[in-house]
Parts: structure tokens; sequence; C-alpha cells
């Protein structure tokens, strides 16, 4: 018998591809012929070491990175980056840029605020509630960095393109569009995303930093704080989160070799946020909450009629095997998360149900 | 066909009981009904919700803690919370005391001493090489708390008896011991474990932690840092590592509910070691690493006559389905872990092993 599988519009934790948990748990007793789990291997194994070594070079493959970039795999999520990235390189009077488009830009400007750091929010789309991305920045030519958020999951908007900050190079959290669509990696000095929204579970987070940031660290920061110390022993300074490393190769793998790659990854992702976007637009039922330059191709928010309806939509959704259709609950309303790893036939389904529930109740 | 399974005496990542790995391939795709991995849920969502609840429950009743202790499942293992726990704890002038054991009890010292913090080493067994567990210690009356690792995985020592530390707490990384025994945890202030080794798989770490000692925190702290941060909100502040708290969970119910408590564990550690024990006694093939009286009821560290033997113990041993024999690449020689998920018949087979290798030998 095969396992009920729902669609699943979860914000993050998330969707995972299908084909990547029936590997995972084929071999889950007995992982590649060694008689152990891969959670009971040593992370210091030919066996985890192949693991690692492959992810890090599919990172490096996909974002085109060239040999200054080193990619580490922490813990911590991206919560933890917002206190190490001014920890590491806001020293001596250094100074950075924060545009502030949403929830979790704010906690990394509070938190580098909160470590006494010297660093301007040069732009906000406060507001109007984060319903858009800034445009026409003036950024500060003498940061260390600018940091932004390149898709916001709460507010579901996103950069449609990075900013330009001249030599100042981009810090991006971007947990939850990283892999989504191709970029100029090169304009970037760190990029940081939690695993569990677009590249595999909770417990990991991908870092790409950049080797002239590197060069800025002071010498009294905690030993696991320190890029340093993760980047010079390739992720294993001590034991790391060997299945969510495991769990986001398997990701990578599948996204260069089933899915063929970032613009292949890109187009798909366009056609099913289209779906969804067209829909909103002919409809007087379903409003976007996003303006419609700053949509996010990632975090689709929209509002119904009344609360009322709106409860309704999730509770049938959710009885018609459709999850994660309730907004984040620090804004309300409804949101479908359509990662890499939801299908064309989630979203397709999804739209089908949508317009029947605008017709029956509109 | 059913999978292939080795005996596992890894040091870390270890062992799982294998009714806990099938239990989770077996619902691999679909938990609990959800028609989702548990890889895929959200943190926020019921079912994972019980699963921690679930974990933090058996956590307090087989550590018997009362209401003061806080249960919080952190991630960068125990190596973060070498700097944690005198950030947290040392300012305003307070003082800590440090036993060291070995090579993790110096990581946790050069981590506090790095951070400028005032700590005294009140005891080392550097002089012999971490064989033992220093006895008769004066501990400082004054101490915000006494630092032990209660069990050393590499140098292969074991506190048998906590010691009398007065009115001052105990802090204890107990990675490769907790859960092995029943224990007075009211003695503690804070205990640590990352779960790789006894509990669970990497990415996760077990913080016990008593009100006391979180009253004394600073305000200016990284936000992730603050122990508070965790324990207010039941781990889930951010994205906890949802998996290896599920695994942690299972193998928690496994020793609640098949093993039958810690009474129940100690007894079976205790036998399995006395194979290995026995066998040194006996032996003048075999030779322990450990004083008699410090010896560690984990892992069993043992020389042979030469470091060829050794290197052929450990390829004909791996030959026959024995794996992680090979001491830690800073001490060399052998060792055997045996932590509560390796059986009684993984021990006994190895000991079989021994002394048929013995016989060829010797």
């Amino acid at each position: 018998m095969s396992p009920k599988r729902i669609h699943n519009f979860n914000a993050g934790p998330a969707a995972l591809p299908q084909s990547v948990l029936e590997e995972i748990q084929s071999e889950f007793l007995d992982f590649k012929g060694s008689g152990m789990s891969i959670t009971e291997v040593s992370h210091r194994s030919k066996w985890f070491e192949e693991v690692i070594n492959d992810a890090v070079a599919r990172v490096k493959r996909l974002l085109k990175l060239d040999d200054r970039y080193k990619v580490a795999f922490l813990q911590g999520g991206a919560s933890m980056q917002f206190a190490m990235i001014p920890m590491n390189f806001l020293n001596d009077g250094r100074t950075a840029d924060y545009v502030n488009t949403g929830t979790w830009s704010t906690k990394a400007i509070k938190e580098a605020k909160l470590l006494g750091k010297s660093i301007k929010v040069v732009a906000s789309s406060e507001d109007r509630n984060f319903a858009y991305i800034p445009k026409n920045i003036s950024f500060s030519k003498d940061a260390t960095y600018v940091h932004i958020t390149s898709n916001n999951t709460i507010k579901g908007t996103q950069w449609a393109q990075f900013p330009d900050t001249g030599n100042v190079p981009l810090v991006a959290d971007m947990s939850s569009d990283i892999f989504s669509r191709p970029f100029d990696a090169s304009r970037f000095g760190l990029i940081y995303a939690g695993a569990q929204k677009n590249m595999g579970p909770a417990g990991v987070c991908l870092v790409v930093v950049r080797d002239d940031l590197l060069k800025l660290e002071p010498g009294n920061l905690p030993t696991m704080l320190k890029y340093t110390t993760h980047t010079e022993q390739n992720s294993m300074y001590n034991t790391p989160p060997c299945f969510s490393i495991y769990t986001a190769q398997l990701v990578l793998k599948w996204l260069e070799e089933t899915v063929g790659g970032l613009e292949k990854m890109a187009t798909i992702n366009q056609k099913k946020a289209a779906l969804l976007y067209n829909l909103f637009d002919q409809s007087d039922f379903y409003r976007g909450t996003a303006d419609k330059d700053s949509r996010s191709l990632m975090n689709v928010t929209f509002r119904l009629p009344s609360e009322e309806l709106e409860k309704k939509f999730i509770a049938e959704a959710s009885a018609n095997d459709m999850g994660g259709l309730k907004g984040h609950r620090s804004v309300g309303g409804c949101r479908a998360s359509i990662y890499n790893a939801t299908s064309e036939k989630s979203v397709a389904t999804l739209v089908d149900f949508m317009n029947a529930f605008a017709k029956k109740n509109g």
C-alpha cells in the first residue's frame, strides 16, 4: 500500500521531493552497504565524507561559485546568522547597511543593534506593512556589507532583482528562496539559508562566504561563532548535523540531476506562481497582499473577503488533502508556500479547489 | 531481504536501537497519518508538538527532575555549550571551578578562558595522560558552578560517583553517558549532552538547566546564546532540529518502555562492560588504558602488544562486521564504544572475536 501523501504548502519545514524521501527510506537501515544507518555512521567515516563533499560540490556548481567562496553547513538556523554576521564583520569601527523588508529583516537588524554594532537601516517597507520591496535606495559607500532578505516568507515579497550596491558586497538571508532561480553570486559576500524551506529538513543552515570577509574576523569570538572554525574544517570542527546535511545533499542532487539545474527550476517556479497570481488578478474573491512588482514566487500570501471565509477555506482545503495554507500567526490570512519541491500538480490542484471554493462562496 | 547490519562500536555518531530505526523507516513518508514526512511537518503543528512535548516529559521522568529544571533541545553540540555556559553564568565577577579529565574538559576550559572568564582548574589528570578521575578535590566555596565531564569518550574514563561540591551546583557535559545510569540530578545546575552518542543522531544537544542559574543571565548576549530564549519557548524560538529531536524522542521511549528505565539500563551496561574488562584482567594480550577505578562503562579503550597488531585487529574485526573499533585519532589504539543501544549480543560477539584473535596472535 502506498503511503498517504498530501499536497504540502507548509512555509517551513516544508515539502521535500518524494523521490528523495523514498531514497532515504530505502537505505535507512543500511547506508550504502555500511551495515549502519546514515544516523549511525561516524561523521569522519568515508561514508559521511562522501556525503558532505558531494553536497559542497553541488552548492558550488549550482551557484557557480569561484574559488574565493567557502561553503559551510552550520547549526542554529538563520537566527544564529543574525548574530554571527555582525560579530564577525562589524568590529574596529566598521558599519553596515540593512534593508528592512519584513519580520526576518527586522530580527536581523534588532540582533545587530543588541550586540552594539553600528548599522544603518537605509530602506524599509514598514510603512505599508512590508507589502513591497523598496526601490532607489541610497547605500552608504563605506559600508562593509549591505544586508537584505531575498524573499520574505511571512509577507510574501521577493527581490525580483538584487539592488546595485557598487563595490559593497551584499549579505543575504536566502532561507526561503535559495536554489529557486539563478543569480549572480559574485555580488555577494555572504549568503545564508536555513535549509528547512527550500533545500532540506530543519537543523542545518547553509553558509556561503567570500574570503575577503573572513579576514575581518576578530580573535576573541566564541570558537563556534567564528566562520573560519567551520570553513577551515569542512564543517567538521565538531560533529555536524549529519542527517540534515545528507538530506540536503539528496535534494541538491535532485535539483541538478532530476530537475536539471536552476534555470529549469526557475521556469517551473514561475509557472507555478503564475497559476496563483493569475487567479488573484482575475478574481474579486482572492486578494494578493503583496504589490505586483514585489510578489514572491515562493510564498503566495492572500486574503479572502472575510476571516470566516478564510477559516472555512483552510478547513475545507485541509479536508481535501491540501495542508499548510494558514498565514503566519503574526499576520493572519492565507499563504501557499510553493517551494522547489511543491509540484506543479499540487499547485494546479489548489487552483482548481480555489476556483470551486470562490464559486460556492463568492 | 533484511538489511545488512553490523555490530556498531562507533564513538559517535553511534548505534541506535534497531527498533527505533525501523519505526522511523516505516513512517518516513507518512508521519502518523499526516500525509507528510516528519521532515516536512511544521514545527508548530500538532504532530511535532506532540513529539517535542513527549521528549521533554520523558527526560523529566528519566532524570526525576523537579519543577526547578527546564529542558531544552539546542543546536551546536557540546562545543557550543562550552561557550554558552560561561557567557550566561560568569559575569559580574563570578567564577567557576573546572576539573580537567581529558580532551573535552580541556576544550571547555579553553573556551571559558578565550572568553575572558574567571575560572580555576581545581584538578587535572593530565599528568598521566588522563588515565584516571581525580580524587579528593578541594573545590572553591564561592564558585558559581563546578564543571565536570562525566564520561571521557576519548580517554575511556568515567566518574563512578560525582564529587561532593557542597552547595555549589555541578555543571556536567554528559554527552557520552547521559541516560546510561541513574543519578541524583538535584545536585546539578546544568546538564548538557550532544545527542549523537547515547540518545539520538547528531544535530541536537540536550540541555537541562535549573532556574537559579537562569537568573544569572546578562542582558546583552546574542539572542540564540541565552538559555531563556530557548527554555521560555519550549525550544521553539526558531525552527528546532525536528528530525533529531524526533529520533531522540523514540530513543527515550525505547529506554522507558522497552528497556524499562535507567536502573535496568545500568545493569545491562555494567554487564556489557564487565565482559570486556574481565577479558583485559585475565589477558596479557589486551591492556586497558584507564585505571581500574576510573574505567568507563561506555567507552572501553585498550591497546594490543603492538601497533601492527592493532591495525590487524581492527581490519579483521571490520571484515567480521564489527565496526568503529579504532581509537580516537588523537590517542591511537583501540576503543569499543558500548552505549545503551549496543546490544549484549554485539559485545559478546566482540569478546569471542577478541579471544580468538589473541589465541592466534598472542
